[in-house]
């Protein structure tokens, strides 16, 4: 039983007229949708988003466009079961990994909807106080963020169709801005299903969103100037999209959301048997195993002080050995790490393993392994078991070692021995030329310190994690709306979220610049 | 008597090998000085910028760097009449320009040496309040910026040598980054003069502030994933910029101030004869004459309510018709408005002012006179003399309307009559495509308000003035320390100055997440 899944463009259903293209169960490798992409001209509904959709945005208030957030996560709780279903059949999702992509897009409209109960009444948000244009002038300038007149376009990645989707549209929906989504095709189903939940229970004004699934067609052909594009998945992407000629022509706002060779960085003290060590383990574990490692936040280099080598290899392996049994089909309930998402996915996964090997061993698991996963007979299905390498040791400080350059998207990562100074740390993290977040793990004060100033500026987010707070501590790859969600150079350069901050792409800053008591009354 | 210009790069001063090109006295033509591009590669200057300039920069406190700066500003002050009279020179600036530009610069040094004191010990800057990663959670998140630990690479554009210089080089220092410094060439003595007495006076650490005259050889070719780009010209180079290989690839940080059609929008409210109205006429004025109109703030299109097209006309032809003998050679003390600063500059301008014609008329001024400017022979120079134009009725809201589409950088402006209506003058300023800055004037606070939610999203800062301020109004080509500076889509997208917002182009957003406690001691 397959189903075809349509966009939702200028008010209705559009049924795409291109060849059909399957959906997978990458457990089963069974068909579960088929999309066909639209192939007539994406204009008309790039206009109706910025016309009807966002002058009726622009009308509710931000406490009223909050209420609208708010509905649309009551709503989508209602129907978790279901939507928890279909990621385990269309993502090859476990059902904690489901959860952690629809309850995380959940979460993120509970946030906004929540912050914007604070935004204030008018129809911009003020940044700052006025400031005299200069010393003893009567004439002010202060800085407000009004909403752009263009449309959001969010094309998401396939890692997490529900999370992704809701995430974005948070945001945009809350800064005033309409939104048209594109979702990765192969995981389609679950965002589909989360629109007409959401279209069903009438949750957003006509037009403020749309839904448009497959190929984008001429999508970027008809962006403008007060047009928003937020794009996440890989920097060939990302790069056509920041050099179109239309993107340039227009000068539209992009922002990307691309590789990152996240770190966890061992501090010099960490020592095993105390509980930030098993924080560092049990961080790993996850970071590895969760959605079978296909986060951009996953981490993919863990660099391990030269003395601490040894137990670390020794407990990480031990734990993942563990697991060993505890991968298969994600329908079954035993089942801890289910499949990649794609053939393609597996695919990309062995070819970059393969580049990670010219600087790199393997320490655990066997990309080529294609048989004893749990609930699939041998051979069926994307599924790839943890792999565990450590770096050749003159290869940790190479800026052309494979490890620094290949982000493998999958259960995979790479130890790197080093000699627990905080200079090599940062020259390490520096040679993934930017990531999303990293974390650090330690209780010296100082190292930690300059850990932020020597680190940070490679980061979008930096985790902290000590003996202290070490239960408390979440793993890394965790991304809560509070917290900015982007990183420098290879990382693509973005901020999403990081809760008021995340409005700011959909808003543009102007400096209103008056008489002090006009500015006052105006702001 | 001509001088050379040479660069200044890894710590000492180096004469290019290219052949020479002449930097010309606009009102006389005569050679002032000459630049030899450097035809070796940059990339040593770039890695002496990140790693001596940058390393030392770090270590000193951002009241460290404010000192800096402050010296900076205090160096150049002393040197204030030596600067005019070179940018009288070079620039064809009259006197009150040449202090516009520098005093303008000196004065972005000072206030962020101001800002400095309010910025901590810490090495980098707390923007907000610690969040709950999720309600009851123990661990928090919280932003701050720190310096990027790259290089900051400022490609300024020829009107504003001291100010445009100046201006990026105090944000980026007081940052924490690191400077190199490419100046328009046919403006260049000013900044190469600035250079010097800033490195005379011992104001910078090595590396710090490099200076590269000439062409931009194969800067871009090495950029990094920390490096900055700032640059104020063209769209077309700007394009280039964005879109270069190693840009890209690096995804290095650009921010661009491009082309701007800005507005001064007359409210329907406004009468002759009010403070309001003169101070629109005086605005005008200013934003026609002043650097010959060649700022990328000035005023191109004026919106003019029907019932006052006439008397706007009439008193702002007459205020023009004052000063038609007092444009000449800008030595001539008598001289109000000086020639554009280069021939390609007047012949652009003159091609310009051909393409406005397609969509209006000119109601004042001749493009193609060539005699009777103060203090020169007739036909020596490049003087274009003041041109307003009237757009012709039915093309006011043609979205192909030349005067919304091209900018003429020289004293010329545009009349758009329109019917007093904002939604009329939203959508006029919108089809400008994104601009700096617009001015409106009105006492209607209800007019004001729905001004600043629809033409707002167009704007990088929006004036605004009303009977009461009239007299204290700044005119909106002014650009100040404590305002943003940039504008969406066709102004480039960029954001500069704005007080501590400009220093977060040179800094990197990071959420530092961790236990309660620890980050509050941390931060």
């Amino acid at each position: 039983m397959s189903v075809q899944l349509d966009s939702y463009l200028q008010g209705s259903w559009k049924r795409g007229d291109s060849a059909p293209r399957s959906l997978i169960n990458p457990a089963t490798e069974r068909e579960v949708a088929t999309i066909k992409s639209m192939s007539s001209s994406l204009a008309d509904a790039l206009h109706h988003g910025r016309e009807t959709g966002g002058a009726s945005l622009r009308r509710l208030s931000f406490a009223e466009r909050g209420e609208l957030l708010d509905k649309m996560a009551k709503v989508l709780h209602e129907a978790r079961e279901e939507l928890i279903d279909l990621a385990i059949q269309n993502g090859g999702n476990t059902r904690k990994d489901a959860k952690f992509d629809i309850d995380g897009g959940i979460s993120v409209l509970a946030h906004y909807a929540y912050l914007a109960k604070s935004l204030g009444e008018r129809p911009w948000i003020v940044e700052d106080e006025p400031s005299a244009v200069y010393r003893g002038a009567k004439i002010r300038a202060e800085h407000i963020l009004v909403p752009r007149h263009g449309l959001a376009i969010h094309i998401n990645a396939f890692n997490f169709p529900a999370w992704g989707m809701l995430g974005k549209a948070a945001v945009a929906l809350l800064a005033g801005m309409p939104v048209l989504c594109k979702p990765a095709t192969s995981t389609a189903w679950l965002a589909h299903r989360i629109f007409e939940i959401l279209l069903d229970a009438e949750c957003v004004p006509d037009g403020a969103f749309q839904l448009l699934m497959g190929s984008a067609g001429d999508l970027l052909d008809h962006v403008g100037p007060q047009d928003v594009i937020a794009f996440t998945g890989s920097q060939g992407v990302g790069t056509t999209i920041k050099t179109h000629p239309a993107v340039i022509a227009a000068g539209t706002r992009v922002n990307l959301e691309a590789d990152s060779l996240n770190a966890a960085v061992i501090g010099p003290d960490v020592e095993s048997g105390t509980e930030l060590f098993d924080l560092v383990i049990r961080d790993l574990v996850v970071e590895i195993t969760q959605k079978a490692g296909q986060k951009c936040t996953a981490t993919r280099r863990v660099l391990v002080p030269e003395a601490a080598l040894e137990s670390v290899r020794e407990v990480l392996l031990d734990r993942l050995g563990e697991l060993a049994g505890q991968t298969g089909d994600p329908s079954d309930k035993s089942v801890r790490m289910g499949p990649l998402t794609s053939k393609a996915q597996l695919d990309d996964a062995r070819a970059g393993i393969t580049k990670l090997l010219a600087s790199a061993e393997i320490i655990h698991g066997d990309p080529a392994r294609t048989t004893g996963f749990v609930g699939v007979e041998d051979g069926t299905g994307y599924f790839l078991e943890p792999i565990v390498l450590e770096a050749k040791p003159d290869a940790v400080l190479d800026p052309e070692a494979s490890f620094h350059r290949h982000e493998v998207f999958a259960p995979v990562t790479t130890l790197l021995p080093y000699d627990g100074e905080l200079a090599s740390a940062a020259k390490i993290i520096g040679l993934g030329k930017g990531s999303l977040v990293s974390t650090v793990y330690t209780d010296d004060r100082e190292w930690l310190a300059g850990a932020v100033a020597e680190i940070g500026p490679w980061l979008g987010r930096l985790v902290v994690a000590n003996e202290k707070f070490a239960n408390a501590s979440m793993s890394p790859g965790c991304v809560f709306p509070v917290a900015n969600h982007g990183g420098p150079g290879r990382a693509g350069g973005g901020e999403e979220l990081g809760g008021v901050h995340g409005m700011g792409l959909y808003m543009q800053r102007v400096a209103i610049q008056g008489g002090a008591s006009q500015i006052a009354r105006l702001l």
